[in-house]
Parts: structure tokens; C-alpha cells; sequence
């Protein structure tokens, strides 16, 4: 499909225009620029975006010093070496360094470096194919598109209305990660992957952590026992966790102050801040969709290419959290892969393969979709849960191993080891849907499970894939033992 | 295939016979057990093997103490928490404990929860399908076998003929295990996994270790980049390390001084205890092999059921070490897995399926042999090295990435992170030959290498295995980027 070059007025025409420089922009101009097209990039604020800054990469650089220091005090002769608490000021300057002092000189540099227009303002589509960007200076930049244009502004964070919620400032992901203050009391609302990771982090740098859940266990999206243990590890670790708990007003009488949070059991909770993470929602509110037939405000519905549904023509598409297909950068980032290369396949006139699997298909998205909590214990799973598969009506073979009492590899991980591990099978195809892992050190082998269930690999040939003796991986072995002795 | 009950005038028939009862001597039990097939397990030492007390659980459960403390310290933030040095006697309670005092009452109950018949003493092959075991009460009990005698012996440490060593009293891996105290200095001889692991844990513990190897440099066997990259950190951990370097004669002239190594160069090296770690020997030279037509003292040959060749009616096997196919324990516990499942399923009558990937066949020996070195970093390897497979004079593609420059996880693992991946490619297939992973942390990430080498999953497919970010495993992208880019 060659789409003509639009009739327009404007200064600049591309191949291929991107709204929006995170980890997905950047990856669909990477790919667009492999396939030989032009590509201009739209940004409003930092290059490198919410992952860089305020996410995926200040959170890890937070959470791992903490993680490391309670590894090493979970082991009988490393706890003796391990004296002090963590130094809050040392873990600071390392995400100050991850984060670039929040500065994306380097990371603007690379886009220029893949031959990428950088254009700094807020892009709006503006009728097909078009886009006009407000620059800093308040002129109005006009681009058009022979190609495509991408959506790939993300997501924020979502603050629900709430008596007094202004007068509390309440954080959000953005402050909980590019703060350098501890404060001596933090209220977490939201107990998903934000706020437990945000709960371990900040509790781990000295503060008393209070993390309010409105469900009955932490991390409700994944299988019940992930959030049973990181619930029980995180009150072993000191913080306080209300369940089955709202927060229905907040008052901070006093700026300097603290804030009192009320719960809808009239209980109380006194914090000096409080971070909100119940959510997030799309960056669609004031993209111009509306000038193209789309409502504002939305997540973009997309098919399997990630092209926007009920566009004349096909030339927008949507990449990721923007699409809701899946929350996570590296799924972001997968999309955009596949966006960038359908996009120069389709300018070069070549036939997209987009069966299930197929180069054109972002299909891990509904089957294969990794994510880890880093959490302590680490949660990491991918594919369906025992739940959500049987909401499919899928006939289906679950199995549980507890990794403390038989995987030895575990034992001698940590002293006291706490983990588990779920299977789900597909009984038709004795292929895996999905696998969950709970545990110390589990993050890692996270991958070998998305490989099983991408890879479609049998389980008979699974028992091939031996794994080494004494690591956590064994887990695999006692998995598909489970397997074998229930048939 | 039923065999006759063999005329025998002894006290004991069973359908099998294990000699044996270290992991794959279990395992044999197990699954023939499971198969409905009565099994004797003979033992001469402890029930558990050497897996069990003096290798693979008593090193990991030295080294994880050190490595996490060393962890800790590579972390600003973390470092700080971490004052004192490793508490060696804390180490030595937790190995006591995970050894279980070198006592098997617990392994030995096991076998005999299973309905194994365990007999203690010395046994040896006595003809075709009879053992004899020399009991520790000086009787001989005669064993005879319907099905199948098992060899499950394994393998000791090579001590090589040289001026002085027995008056130096050397260390093996069962020394260098079982002791508890520290040697003020340490010479290690020999640099693959045993050495390097003990060197590790050893200077880790508080010893003034020097690592001689004779080759040039340490970890011959992996992939240059293991042997470069753990040979420098050894030497930053304060090991001092001799390359090509070959130990000529040893004296200890004093039964309570030191002992001094001379080295092919003439230069000496003065240490309090010397462990020899280069090599292995099949513990076959007091089986009775000969009684059958065999030579005692070599590796046992066999087929990819780990059948012994050259025996007339099949019915002598060989799993684990002694067959001299893969000497790691897991690979042993998968081989035994298939032995047991191959003579019960003969017994039944069944045909067996020995095709490649079969499930009688020990296909991932040969195709996929997963092996981990914990060092620090950490050495995890898989399937074929570059050397190997371009020795087999296969059309292949590779492609190495450094995890420091290139993996954003990694970098968050530690700072300063060092680590480097490889990925061997078929060329003709685009299947996964092997891939070689050294880095920090980067142990549990090899089993996502086996899934992908055993379950031949092609490169097209791994594009859809999204590595979570930001992990390590996000090398894989790295990999399959470098893979694209390099065509």
C-alpha cells in the first residue's frame, strides 16, 4: 500500500510521524528507520519518557540496593556482615545516575544519532495523516504523514476525585521515584505493582510504610498466593497492610504538616505523604483524536498490528500502554517492533504476516505477556492464570509446588526460603498457558517460562529441558513432576 | 521384552538392581518403582551420593554466603550496610545443616518409603544379572536381577601420581567441602568448575587462595569470555591466579607446616592445605565389570538409553557420571529418569521410543547440557560453544552481546556490572545451538536457553518471547537484535 503524499500546507512531510519519545516512540522510529522511511518524533517533555524517569528504571534502581541487603541477611553467615541499615543517600545518587539527573540530552542524541527529526511540543493529530505540534515557544510546527502516524504517549497516573485530595498533594509514581527525602511516614494507596513496589522500596529506605488495599490481598491480578506471600513478607519487613480497606477523604490542615487519611471503616491512618497508585489512565485526552472521529480520553482500540480501529485509510496506529493491550514497556516495546516494521513493509509494498505468531502479530500480548513485581519475594508471571483460563473455558491442568520444600536450589538460596510456583496447562495441546512464579531470586528465570509458552514447546519435550542441579530452575523439574503423578 | 528369572541359588531376586544410591541411583528407583517393578539399591557409603555431602549441595552452600554478601557490596546504597566480613562459621552451620551432619538416615528413609529394598555394603557385578555385596559385616549377599542391574556408581577425584603428594596430604572436593577451618592459605590446582567454585568460596571465606591452572586461563571448557571474565574478578577478590602453570612436585616436610608446590617454571608457591581438583575418574575398577566381559576402572559406553554396549541381552545400564556422557548431577537424575522408565517399560512389554527427543532417549546429553559454574560472576551455559560447533563443521552464526553496555537490567543488577552472552545460531535451521551467559545474577536466566535449545524453538518465535524489563533477560532482545542486525 502506497499511500500519495497528503496535499498539505505544511512545512514538513515524513514517512512515519511518532507521538511521543518513550521506549515505544523511540522503538517504532528505530524500526520505521530500518525499513528506509523518514521519521519525525514528537515530544512534550523528556525524551526516554515515563520509564526513563519516573518508573520501570528509578523504581529497580530504588528497590535493588534494598532487595541485595536482605538477600544477604537472609543467610547465616552473610546476615553477620551485614551491620547497618541501607544508606538512603547512596541509593538516591544511583537512580540520580539511572535517570540521567532527569536531563535526556543522551537520550535525544540517540534518536538523532537513528536520523530521526526531533520535534519538541505538544503533537495533536489534526485531521489525517496530520499533526500539529505547540512548541515551547508557542509557534505551531506542521507535519504530515505519507505513511503513518503512531500514538505512543502512555499512560499517567490516575488520581481519583476524593474530599481533600488536592490539600493532601498526594504523590504519585512521578514523586514516589524522584524524591530524595525519606519521609518518616508514608501512606501507599493501591497495592497493584506500584504500590507494593513502592511499599518495599520506601520501607526498605527507612520509612513506616502504610499500604491500603482495597481488595482482600496485594497484587490482586495475579494467582492468590502471589499476593498472600509479598503481603506476609511485607508485614514481616514492617509495614503496616490495611485490606479490604478505602480510603474515602484525605486532610493535610496544615501544608507542612502531616496528612490523616480516612478509611471507609472510619478508621484513620496518619502519614506525612501519601502515595496514590490505583491506576492508570490513557494520555488521549489532548491528542486532537477527536479532529479524526475519535473520542478523547480513551485507551485506543487497536487490532493485532496495533493499527486504530475505524481510521479511513489505516494510517494510525496506537503502540504501547496508550492501547491498553498491556501496561508494561517491554510489551510497549515489542508493539513497537512490530508497528515500525509493518509500517516499512507495507510503504515497500510487501504482504504483512499477521497470523497468530506471525512477524506482523504483537500475539504474545493475549498469550505470552511477561511482568515481575520486584517485590521480596519476587513475583514474575506470564500467560494465564488458573483463574482467567478457566474464565476462557479452556480445559485445563493446574499444579502447585511450594519451592521451600522441594526445590533444593531454593534451600540454599536463602535460609527459610519462601516460594511457590504455579502451572497452567492446556490439557487439548499439553502445551503451557501460563506460569507463575513467587519467590527469592525467581525474577531471572521468569524467561525460561515465557519461552515455554511463546515457544509453544510440549511438555513431552519439555522433560528435555533439564534443569541445573542446585538452581531455583529445578522448580521446573518439580512442575512437570506434578504433572506427571496426578494424570 | 520379558526375561527369564535367571537360575540363580541366591537369597534375593528384584526386577532391578541399582548400584549406587546418589541422586541417580534414587532416581533409577524411583521411576522403576513407579512402574510397578520390585528395585534393591546397594550402597557402600551414604545414601545421597556425592552430590549430597561433598559437592554440588555442601560448594553451593558455601559459596551463596560469600557471593551475596559480595552482591550487597556492589551496590552504593546497599554497600554501605555491609561492615564486617563473612562469618565463616555461620557458613559452615548452614552447609552442616544442608548436608544434614553427613548423616543419610533421611535419604535412607526415602528409599525405603519408595519400597526399595536398600542394601548396605560393597556391590559388584557377579556374571550376567547377579551382584554380590560385600557387606560391612564382612557376609556376601547374593542379588539377582529379572530386568536390569543399573550402574549408578559415579566418579571420584583424579589425584595425579606426583613427587610428594602423598606426604602433602592433599585436599579433594570432599576435603574442600567437609572442613571446618579456614587454611590461613589455600593453593588450588586445577581451574575448571571445581576449582574456580572452591577458589571463590574459599578466598570468600577468608583463605589467601592461589588458583594454578595449567591452561591459559581459568574455565577452559566454557567459552573464552568465561574463563577472561572470571579469571579477572577472581584476581580483584584477591585470588592469585597462575596461568598456564603446571604443579611439578609438592613437599610438606613438617606433618603440622605447610606445603610447597613447585610449578613447571621453578617458581614455588607456599600454602597451609592444597586442593587438586583436575578431574574426574569413573568409580569403576572394583565392580566386577570383568565377571561380564568388561575392563574395571574405565567409563562405562553406552546408547542413548544408557544401555551398556557389548552386552549380551541388554540388561546392564549405566547412568550418571560413570557413563562419562555429562558429569552433573542433574543430567544424571534426567538419564536415570529415562533408564527407569526404559526397563520398566520393557518389563511391561512396551516399545521403547529412542528417536531423538524420544522418551527414551537422552537426547539433551548431546544437544542441550545445561551447566552452571557458580562464580562471581556467575558462569551458565547451554548446547553448543562456538568452538564446538564449528568443530562439528556446522554452518552456524554467532553473536555475542556485553550485558554492562547493552542491558539496562543488568546495570541496575549492579553497578559496575561485568557480564557478556553468547548465542550460537544454525544457520540452516534457525534453531538455537547454545548460548553461554556470564554475568552477575545471571545463574536462574540459563534455563530460558535450555527451553529454547531443547524445545527448538526458531528464532521467528523467540521475537515473540518478551524478556520483562527491566531484567537481565532482556540479553535475549540484545541477542536476537544482534542476530537481525548482523544479516
Amino acid at each position: 500500500m502506497h499511500n500519495p503524499v497528503p496535499e498539505v500546507s505544511s512545512d514538513a512531510v515524513y514517512d512515519v510521524i511518532v507521538l511521543g519519545a518513550g521506549p515505544v516512540g523511540q522503538n517504532v522510529a528505530a524500526r520505521a528507520r530500518a525499513g528506509g522511511l523518514s521519521v519525525a518524533v514528537v515530544e512534550r517533555e523528556l525524551v526516554g519518557g515515563e520509564c526513563s524517569y519516573w518508573a520501570c528504571i528509578p523504581s529497580k534502581a530504588m528497590l535493588r540496593p534494598v532487595v541485595a541487603v536482605a538477600e544477604a541477611r537472609r543467610l547465616d553467615g552473610a546476615r553477620q556482615a551485614v551491620t547497618g541499615p541501607v544508606d538512603a543517600a547512596g541509593v538516591f545518587r544511583t537512580r540520580d545516575r539511572h535517570v540521567s539527573s532527569w536531563d535526556d540530552t543522551g537520550q535525544a542524541q540517540g534518536l538523532v544519532d537513528l536520523g530521526v527529526h526531533l520535534v519538541r511540543g505538544h503533537g495533536r493529530v489534526d485531521g489525517p495523516r496530520r499533526v500539529a505540534v505547540a512548541t515551547p515557544g508557542d509557534e505551531i510546527v506542521r507535519l504530515a504523514a505519507r505513511h503513518a502516524v503512531v500514538v505512543c504517549t502512555g499512560s499517567g497516573a490516575a488520581v481519583p476525585d476524593m474530599p481533600g485530595i488536592a490539600e493532601a498533594r498526594v504523590w504519585t509514581n512521578r514523586t514516589a521515584t524522584d524524591t530524595s527525602k525519606v519521609p518518616a511516614r508514608l501512606a501507599v494507596v493501591g497495592a497493584g505493582p506500584v504500590g507494593v513496589e513502592m511499599a518495599t522500596a520506601w520501607q526498605g529506605l527507612g520509612s513506616a510504610v502504610t499500604l491500603i488495599a482495597r481488595e482482600a490481598r496485594v497484587l490482586p491480578q495475579f494467582e492468590d498466593f502471589a499476593g498472600d506471600l509479598v503481603g506476609a513478607a511485607l508485614r514481616q519487613a514492617g509495614v503496616d497492610v490495611r485490606l479490604d480497606a478505602t480510603v474515602t477523604s484525605m486532610r493535610r490542615p496544615s501544608p507542612t504538616g502531616p496528612v490523616t487519611l480516612r478509611l471507609d471503616d472510619h478508621s484513620e491512618v496518619e502519614a506525612d505523604e501519601v502515595l496514590v497508585a490505583v491506576g492508570r489512565v490513557p494520555l488521549t485526552g489532548d491528542l486532537g483524536l477527536e479532529s479524526v472521529g475519535l473520542s478523547p480520553g480513551l485507551w485506543l482500540d487497536v487490532d493485532d498490528t496495533c493499527r486504530v480501529r475505524g481510521i479511513d485509510g489505516g494510517w494510525l496506529y496506537a503502540a504501547g500502554d496508550v492501547n491498553h493491550r498491556a501496561l508494561l514497556t517491554h510489551q510497549g516495546k515489542y508493539q513497537a517492533r512490530i508497528v515500525g516494521e509493518a509500517i516499512a513493509a507495507q510503504a515497500a509494498g510487501r504482504t504483512l504476516d499477521t497470523s497468530p505468531w506471525g512477524r506482523h502479530a504483537a500475539t504474545a500480548d493475549l498469550h505470552a505477556l511477561p511482568q515481575v513485581v520486584f517485590s521480596d519475594p519476587e513475583v514474575a508471571a506470564v500467560g494465564l492464570s488458573a483463574e482467567r483460563a478457566g474464565r476462557d473455558g479452556r480445559a485445563i491442568r493446574v499444579v502447585d509446588v511450594d519451592l521451600a520444600d522441594t526445590v533444593m536450589g531454593a534451600r540454599l538460596y536463602a535460609d527459610d526460603y519462601v516460594g511457590r510456583a504455579r502451572l497452567v496447562l492446556d490439557s487439548a495441546t499439553d502445551h503451557v498457558l501460563g506460569v507463575t512464579f513467587v519467590g527469592f531470586g525467581v525474577t531471572e528465570l521468569l524467561h525460561s517460562a515465557t519461552v515455554a509458552v511463546a515457544g509453544q514447546v510440549p511438555v513431552s519435550r519439555l522433560w528435555h529441558a533439564v534443569p541445573s542441579f542446585p538452581t531455583i530452575s529445578e522448580v521446573w523439574l518439580r512442575l512437570l513432576e506434578a504433572l506427571r503423578d496426578a494424570r
